[in-house]
């Protein structure tokens, strides 16, 4: 029998009828929603309609003390009234955010509590309690949670005409022309959505800025969006366009020393707080691929962010500035760079500045070793940015699960303070105990029906965020959460799409860039391979990052190299830094290596790589496979949309594998091992194809 | 009670259960759906489809003959099966497109009975049967419908690079980047929607076209989508771009006498046709606003006509070629130009291409009279062409219903053969008695999940649709069919609602170019007042078409100005032409008259100019308090929807007015009658509007 049509709009807020057992075991637990006291309408609004969809029938919805059954909503202004069930201490330990909830067995029946400080403390009590239903039949009787990050943000790289750039799932939410005068529903779901995750803050603009959104007349657009996500807890902020002075302003310059540019700067931030009084405060790129920024002026980044961090202090605003910078000189190693501008600047930020920090030194390519900023900066909050929309992973078509890489950048241990100097714990600001801590990540969120094009692009939107609430939750844990929620709790189901999710990253790495190869896509719109490409800008070129020659292929950064490997604490410096031991996933990102070295398999350089290539394709051929047969599981258009995608997919990356070995063999001059299907077409075919208007530029 | 939320994108198609006295009287009539013979899967699909929704429950579905009741489909295959009640006389009188809806009762009961030649035929008359059900219950028991106009087009001005010229509901509904391999089933449901009213062809691509949609690469593109739209009784076409012998072919040269550009056309033709065998054929805008053209060559239209038609005629393709054509001079008078270069060419064309002419000779204004070239092209199969993106008319923001206006365009009489001799009657063939006869309109459908951004203007889409399947429907039927399938068939929501749409396009000529005034609008974007617009190319100012000065106002296009009334058939080139006969609603697009001459209510040119903009203003507020009375026929999401929007209008109607009129004051000298509301801001103020990033363009 054929499951209804779904077009994914729901996300994983589908609140699905449960199994018929589940339903019997749940019974009349949670028949009735009691409100504490008034001002908890949009919580006990959320429960009432995720329980009618799970349950098949609405609750009743009161204010009040409950029965023996039911979930009690509290916030600390009804501490006296949870008073028995919840302790004063137990309240306080939550935070502004954070929130308990427990369950209670009393007279027979089963009382479920979520109390928190406020009400969107609550609301995310609500959506765990809801989530926890869909996924399985509550089995834990107490949940404390407390997110582990202060700034858990979204970032839109949306254009005010409505373009995204880097975006493959249709143009931008933000309907600028008809804001604020009509409100989209869509804005709504979209508050919901991230709430439900513990997102708290979205940057609804392009870091490559337009200084127009900080006009008034885009103000007032601002204001319509910040009304419509207050209520879910979610602060708004913009992305500064550092010359902004001389643009809306007029004034002859934007040196963040000039006092006419610290006056323009202060009356914009307090002009912005009278349209948005939450508002977030400013995500800048600055100094880096064309955009204005301090050092026009002979200043630091240091000076830069300040300048801003002073407007908005008195709003409790903050700025994020990216350490995503290289300058219009080509660097001896791009890898370098951000370290080296802001590594001599820790201490020099104001303390509502938060440098953000991409997970790797290049950018956002399949796999990368962390970031050396991170531990690097001890007086410097230092956010963490992923990027989910899939720049470099596929575009629009390329199923590729981002948790893993998540788990693996957050996971890695930088030694800055010795073993266990996780990412995750300099990014929570555990590791040196700062108060201010963020996360971001580079939305995927379009104005697709399903939210972000390709039908399984929407876990890694749900992956982030439940990672910027507990940055140690397992890749695994999720995309079980994920695909329970959106298609079915079926184990059967969850088992097998879960391994197409977790094997993904790790193939689409095989196909694109094995071994520490980086940066290999096709010029400007990045879709597709480009290992070929040489001209232009050195360190935009394909060239410059691979080094294949004649006498092997990859970027020596060791000591004898650009010693980027110096960026990292011992021992991972060592460790990198030598053939002998640094790990295969970053062999060729650290060193130049010959094509006959022999690696740990006994398979040398070049048949490795062909394997690897190869690995890839073979998994995506893998996972059509695993899907098809996942068929009575999913309503068909939901099935079909994956199944097409993944036949794209597949086509793809043999075009990857097949133009990238090609093109290396020209250097390596070396037969393709014969175990390995040779490639299809031919270098000159593969350098000839052409696209046109590819999505996202 | 609230209705449950909508969001439009079911649009006419919603079948919605029909009231409970209506479900009474139709008992158990369409219980069964029977088909004659298989071959009509989709018809049959689709009635059983529709009747559930209106009925409540799903009728039974099977082959064979029927029983007392149900719905029984055949076509001409089956002409023996169904001779008792349908006579072989009838059957042919249906040609290839028209149906029968036939109602026989018998033995109590109630068959209904759809045929047609072949199975488009039966799936036009199972929407018509569905239609009626929704609007009211079916009283008429036979139906003969047959279409009166051949080929049935909507035109999308959409780009390859998703954006759409003139678009003001999102981007393009083509997602050229994942096409061929993922088929968004949104392309069914489009095509169900056009196969509803009618429509049997679809434009693709921008007139302002890009040569790269005739390449292999993404004719592949184009098939998939023709596969869709097969079935649905929908063919496609593409626009060509003129130059595309040079941009795609590398021939030195696009000369339509060529012998060489004659084969590339010929080889482009035969393998366009091999993608898509039953291709369209071709739309063209040549020398034109920068677009390539036959007189780059120094060949006429008819020459570079005539050579895509050669190419297409082996295929039974056709050329559409627009007379909307203006050259780099600028002329004397704008209005005067199509005709001037088209009506010495009537009788040069080949048989299978038609001319396209827009409703009016300026470009798609609120109000212009007819185009001049309707009738005067004896020997010439002409289309009408219509614009349903409100370019001209409040773009994303304004409900203005066109029903009207293509009503008002149809009946005009051009008096070419004498009294009787209306465009509509041009148009469909019968006045010259022309087999090919053709209608067009530029869509005004996107990616908006609604289809067309304001929810009132898929009844734009509606109308014309059903207006190509009989051009002398009225507006009013349509708007009421519109409503009662949209909304609701209630007669209290559908009476009051179609006031609006009836008033709607008249208030807009009023508060936007009352009197026969034309292209006041702002420059570029078009949105918004811009009457001050005087640079840059003469013919593209709103100074050159409204002439005001100190003596008066409107462009003298009498025997003694521009003599475009000359163009017009007798009787209207003297009622035009006199100043004492003009009617008034196209005073100023043929006079120029004085501020002080008295019109027929006896007031001053001037007053009554403030008048009638006022009265598009307090129309509007008209609308929005209608609306607001009809909160509880209509769920909340659309109702909001609309009622915010038509805040929007009726603040830019105020703006248009005031903007208007104080720049006509600069002229006039005169006060505003004091009987009327003064303006809010002052002409400065007006002026400095600036918007940015106005969508469609």
């Amino acid at each position: 029998m054929a499951l209804p049509e779904e077009d994914g709009y729901r996300l994983w807020l589908r609140h699905a009828r449960l199994p018929a057992a589940s339903l019997a075991s749940i019974g009349d637990t949670f028949d009735e929603v009691v409100v504490a006291a008034p001002g908890l309408e949009l919580a006990s609004g959320e429960l009432a309609e995720g329980l009618a969809g799970l349950l098949g029938r609405r609750p009743a919805l009161r204010e009040g003390t409950p029965g023996r059954n039911g979930v009690w909503l509290a916030t600390r202004a009804q501490a006296e009234a949870v008073a028995s069930f919840v302790s004063a201490a137990e309240l306080a330990a939550l935070g502004e955010e954070g929130f308990l909830l427990r369950r209670v067995r009393r007279d027979g029946g089963s009382l479920t509590l979520i109390v928190a400080a406020r009400e969107v403390g609550v609301l995310y009590g609500v959506y765990e309690l809801l989530r926890r239903l869909s996924v399985a039949t509550i089995t834990e009787n107490d949940v404390v949670s407390v997110p582990r990050v202060k700034l858990r943000m979204l970032d839109h790289w949306d254009n005010l005409d409505g373009s995204v750039e880097r975006g493959y799932a249709g143009s931008s939410l933000w309907d600028w022309h008809k804001l604020p005068h009509y409100v989209d529903p869509r804005y709504t779901d979209y508050a919901r959505a991230n709430a439900s995750l513990g997102i708290n803050a979205v940057a609804l603009t392009n870091v490559n800025a337009n200084a127009l959104v900080l006009s008034a007349q885009y103000l007032a657009k601002v204001r319509a969006l910040a009304d419509v996500f207050r209520p879910y807890g979610i602060r708004v902020f913009l992305t500064a366009r550092f010359s902004a002075p001389v643009e809306l302003g007029g004034l002859p310059t934007a040196d963040p020393l000039e006092p006419q540019v610290r006056a323009f700067w202060r009356d914009k931030a307090r002009e912005i707080h009278d349209f948005v009084p939450d508002f977030g405060g400013f995500v800048v790129k600055a100094n880096s691929e064309g955009q204005p920024g301090p050092q026009d002026y002979g200043r630091t980044h240091a000076d830069g962010a300040n300048l801003l961090a002073e407007a908005l202090a008195p709003y409790g605003g903050h700025v994020l500035w990216r350490a995503f910078v290289y300058s219009n000189e080509v660097p001896e190693d791009r890898a370098k760079q951000a370290y080296d501008e802001f590594y001599p600047l820790d201490g020099a930020f104001r303390d509502n500045v938060v440098v953000q920090v991409k997970n790797g030194p290049i950018d956002f390519q399949p796999r990368e070793p962390h970031h050396p900023l991170f531990g690097a900066m001890p007086e410097t909050p230092l956010a963490l940015e992923f990027q989910l929309t899939q720049e470099y992973l596929g575009c629009a078509t390329h199923l590729v699960y981002l948790g893993t890489l998540f788990e693996e950048c957050l996971k890695t241990d930088t030694f800055a303070r010795g073993r266990g100097s996780e990412v995750f714990r300099v990014v929570d600001g555990s590791l040196h105990r700062r108060e201010l801590s963020a996360m971001a990540a580079v939305s995927n969120v379009g104005s697709d029906r399903n939210w972000c094009g390709h039908p399984f692009a929407a876990a890694n939107w749900y992956a982030y965020g439940r990672l910027t609430w507990n940055p140690e939750r397992t890749a695994e844990e999720l995309a079980e959460e994920w695909l329970a929620q959106t298609f079915t709790s079926d184990p059967r189901f969850v088992n097998a799409a879960k391994t197409i999710m977790l094997e993904s990253r790790e193939a689409c790495v095989n196909y694109m860039t094995p071994l520490g190869l980086v940066h290999l896509m096709a010029w400007d719109h990045h879709y597709g391979p480009g290992p070929w490409i040489s001209e232009g800008r050195r360190d935009w070129t394909s060239v410059y990052f691979h080094r294949a020659h004649a006498d092997g292929i990859g970027f020596d950064r060791s000591e004898g190299g650009s010693d980027a490997v110096s960026q990292y604490f011992s021992p991972l410096k060592e460790r990198y830094g030598s053939l002998e031991t640094c790990p295969e996933r970053f062999l060729l990102f650290f060193h130049h290596v010959s094509w006959d070295r022999r690696l740990a398999n006994g398979r040398t350089l070049w048949d490795e790589l062909c394997h690897r290539y190869s690995d890839g394709v073979r998994a995506v051929e893998g996972f059509r496979a695993r899907w098809d047969a996942l068929r009575d599981f999913v309503d068909s258009a939901r099935f079909r949309h994956v199944a097409a995608l993944l036949a794209v997919h597949e086509r793809e990356a043999r075009w990857w594998r097949d133009a990238c070995l090609l093109y290396f063999q020209t250097f390596s001059q070396q037969p393709f091992p014969a175990e390995l299907e040779p490639p299809r077409g031919t270098l000159s075919e593969y350098r000839a194809i052409r696209h046109y208007f590819v999505p996202g530029i």
